[in-house]
């Protein structure tokens, strides 16, 4: 396989100068000779939040993702690779679909284009967690080259067209990501996913993902806010998330427990369906739903998240051979869509009073002053936007994930599932350093005989016991 | 115990929402309509330094407390919990003792409110400090539910009633966060605390919890300067505390290496005592200590603390049956008490040239304007707040601790304390993946096993060299 | 060596607090009566950028160095030292060559201060790197106080006397770092460093170090622009600074792949070469490059610094034997070069027009109105810049190297290196504690043994192959 991730990169990347050469200026604002005087006030508003949104994508994503006990590298490094390309191609993709872009043949760059690639970076770490040990890396490449055409067509027609509002994204980003991703899946599906040996966690591991959980919880009022920053919907977007998330917080802790038999919590809960409260808010923030609005969504969502995690994902995957390796469709699916829906009921049965003024509203709804909506159109145009976005998606994801198939993208074989010994140097020891450092060391260097053993396990006897099984290895490894 | 947790946060929960829908609602700075038409200034100032104590109370509580080998999910995940749960709880009972909210039936929550809530949750958690590993969840949502009303009190009296000064909170958050929990850790006293064979390190927890360190350490001059964000002595908080904690982390790793036998550092006191410095400085943060103030509170700060790891905190078990997971008395209690007085000091000693203008002393000391208040004045206020602080807490505490000891809030066994087992589903491998994964997830599988094997040696035998356990347990394992 | 750490500490602590208390002050900006009113505008726009270049000091570079196996406590542990210690003392040696604290004999301290203070941290902890695990802490000590004294001086030199612009302090702060430290520990060359067994990773600990990485990579944007926070320039740099990461991360693991003969990517790689799009951006992020520029030098950079982790380190330990625990050559030392370069040649085709207005040229190169500059002068002065760089840090280095030899300063011994047993208590479990908490401490609780067999084994045969290690180690043990 030398070679072909390299080639994947490099003939991108070359594209990618050439594109960045003839075709990405700065914009006039950071650029000489501005057009406008003005000074960069609304960049300091936006850094701050812009830099949250950064943690999210490489800090919240990578780290979320590596609760599997040999995926680690592959976890927090192809989120790292995957989110660098993303970051080029979406300013080129996204300006071959922006108006002033067009009219001027120049895409400016600005730190709002910086975020907006970041959000659709959100959109393809999205997918990857459903595919997460499964694809390989260069699959993984064409995936992202792929989904941002697709992205960049839905959020073109449903924000620039049919002028919905959507400020987290959780349409835009979170549905999109997550149905595509599950497209994808539902075409990569092998026997060898049910109960895969590998497809577990560690103690540690676990703790890990919680770093990528705090991250995401911490900064995820920002990311529905910082599309609004510097007015006061975003200050509402903070707020309103901020308590989503608590309330989808406490609820995951409240059934996680009770949907156990001993009432034990599971770190796959308190990892994910807390988080759901951030992507229910999304569609939402910035209204006026109130503090009571963003409490009911945040725990709606956090118990419709934990019961996915619970129920739904198995029975994905025993009826449809949907495997969802991070369980998206739980923290990103439903919850995206159920935030959808909450904009259609909000623009639905809204009044002109539910806005601070007709600026605010206009900026909101920007159909109201461009197309001469009422709240009656701006609903009508936000469930079309859920149905282009689901429609997109799931049509983008599966003709993705038929070409994924092609035999020189490096198709994963089955012991090399969710391991990362298959695509990166593990370097816990070599024969240089056997008994060095620590037991860790020591026992993870067994690995492969472990390996060996187990499918030898696997193969003759139904007994799968612990003690059994350790006395076998040790016996053999003695 | 199914169900007892989830019923726990299920029924406050729905109090919470309907709370929220009866009486809270967006100030009117991000509501519409706004009284005054000022632009979100305050909240631009405000919302980086909000999202640094963000960061703390969540990644920074959550991970310090990770350093325990076994307890790790419970350390990260019911710091996650309480404060969720807490960050809605403390809207409430703060609005309750708030004039303006009293005075138009409605609480009003903006960007300012939700700091306060974050304080609020850093007491909290530091009581959680007190008693990691030792309460079960249920105790703890019971403790964090009383606990703010003590919180809530001891704020309206020692800041609105006696009109003291305390920026960083040294008194209402850290003082009172630590001798709350230490009178609750009075009562839960067992004989199996000493030396609990659980309560111990492994190197990749301690690795763990410098993450928490690190982000309390880079973020609490945010913490000091929050409240006074937009203003000089603002300024000078972050200056003062950056400084403090310098100084603080300097002194802890020279007295580390010189209280023990063979100067070794040890990590608990880098994990924490470095930390003493930002606590120290939080009552005279805002205030005109200068550089050379900063140092001197700083170094005393981190000397102190870890004095009280090596000496204070043993003798404190030895002699009143106080156990201290976390060493909370050492970073919080007496750094905090050590803020307080120091802020007598300077109240007593200051004179108007100490302040910028009367504007800034009227800021700071808001009894000069409100109440005519001298520096004199000003100072007998400051040790009565730190007083009754302490009265408060202590008594709250014991009180708090005496009801927790109700037998139906599920008292943790013997074999359950410091360890996760208890309240999670430990995935580390299920028999299906015995032999999968990692050499690490081997060893862990044998835990119970190993359990039984140390509880077997430490009744039949008084022999724990490392050697013989070792051996028996290989034996008894092939 | 008990007492000998704590006296280098405690000695410099309490000189630290005299010369504060003599010489350092608050700015006017930040104390009471200011000579001009101005509101802390600077502050807030600069606030949050220092807040990110602080966070990559602490947590980038303390969690960068944690990939050893069994150096994680010294690798953050005494990033935190040095840090906490220099950021105090680099605000005395840069206030010694400051001519307006000259001016008036007393040393301002402000935000920018402690940001310039946290850059001197940077090169100090640049130098840890290239000796990570090699120095005893009292060395380091020693180390970090004469080179602040060697950084304020060039500092002073170029940016002061030369005029240079080196705003993200390529040649300031990372060729000097690096050089520097290649420098001593040219002179710490000793046999044993040869494929040390304890200078490797384990499968977590490559985890933590992609938290220093993701951290660094996502605040780099910040440290190159925060010199210019609040102007067009400091946009520029973020958005240039922000690209070269990009393609520079893109470039490494195409690399990575392609240098290793199987196609497997190495964490090495991952972890660092990444990050050099981030240096090689510095000298000339807030200058006009364009998108394609700070792609280009992005590319160039994390091609250069992959291919440099893979055949030159290696070679230059082979050739000048020469130690680098860290790579620090090829992230901060290669790319510093040529970041270094690309200002040069960017000064010298450079004209006007490539600037908003002259107001911003002489902001960028204030040679042009302070010594009537030209574009060409500006480049010799650069080129005259980067040679002063390499000079004193290669010779400082040097001298500073010769000097740590002085056996007073805890030299350490072989079996000391790379592991925190000798300057930690290493807490894992003690025998009280032998089968507690996890299979993990059980099994790192063997390390003294299994160091003794490992040397045996070194000594006594060649046969290094795994199974038999092991296979003696658990006749050993049972």
């Amino acid at each position: 396989m030398r070679g072909k991730l390299s080639l994947f990169l490099l003939v991108p990347e070359v594209i990618f100068i050439i594109l960045f050469g003839v075709f990405v200026q700065y914009d006039e604002k950071s650029g000489p000779s501005p057009i406008n005087g003005t000074s960069s006030e609304e960049f300091h508003s936006l850094y701050p939040m812009f830099q949250d949104v950064h943690v999210m994508i490489f800090v919240g994503f990578g780290f979320l993702m590596t609760f599997l006990k040999r995926y680690g590298f592959g976890s927090v490094g192809f989120n790292l690779m995957l989110a660098a390309f993303v970051i080029q191609w979406a300013i080129i993709m996204r300006g071959c679909l922006d108006r002033d872009d067009i009219a001027d043949g120049k895409i400016d760059i600005n730190l709002e284009s910086l975020l907006n690639a970041d959000f659709a970076c959100g959109a393809v770490l999205i997918s990857f967690g459903a595919v997460l040990g499964v694809l390989s890396p260069v699959q993984l490449v064409v995936m992202a080259i792929l989904e941002i055409v697709c992205y960049a067509v839905n959020e073109f027609v449903i924000i620039s067209l049919l002028q919905i509002s959507d400020i987290g994204g959780s349409m835009v980003i979170h549905a999109f990501g997550a149905y595509f991703g599950l497209a994808v899946s539902l075409l990569h599906w092998r026997k060898e996913l049910e109960n895969h040996h590998k497809e577990g966690t560690v103690y540690q591991s676990d703790i890990f993902a919680m770093i990528g959980t705090l991250f995401l919880f911490l900064f995820w009022p920002s990311f529905n806010a910082a599309p609004a920053a510097g007015t006061f919907a975003g200050e509402r977007a903070v707020i309103n998330t901020l308590y989503s998330l608590s309330a989808a917080t406490v609820m995951s802790f409240a059934l996680s427990s009770a949907v156990d038999k001993d009432g034990k919590l599971s770190m796959v809960h308190i990892q994910n369906a807390t988080l759901a409260g951030g992507v229910a808010a999304g569609s939402v923030a910035n209204l006026r739903v109130g503090p009571l609005g963003a409490l009911i969504v945040g725990a709606s969502a956090g118990a419709l998240s934990t019961v996915g995690y619970k129920y739904i994902t198995p029975a994905l995957q025993r009826t449809f051979k949907l495997h969802d390796t991070c369980g998206v469709h739980n923290l990103h699916g439903m919850p995206g869509v159920l935030s959808g829906l909450a904009a259609v009921v909000f623009a639905r049965y809204s009044s002109n009073s539910a806005f601070r003024d007709m600026n605010e509203l206009e900026s909101i709804y920007p159909g109201f002053k461009a197309s001469g909506f009422d709240f009656q159109q701006q609903a009508n145009m936000q469930i079309a936007g859920l149905a282009v976005t689901l429609g997109i998606s799931i049509v983008g994801g599966l003709l993705t994930g038929l070409l994924l198939r092609a035999p020189f993208l490096d198709k994963l074989k089955s012991h090399a599932l969710f391991d990362d010994d298959k695509n990166w140097l593990v370097d816990d020891d070599d024969t240089n350093t056997t008994s060095g450092g620590s037991g860790i060391a020591m026992a993870v260097i067994e690995e492969p005989r472990q390996d060996e053993v187990k499918e030898n396990l696997d193969r003759n006897s139904t007994d799968g016991s612990v003690g059994s099984s350790l006395h076998e290895q040790m016996a053999l490894a003695t």
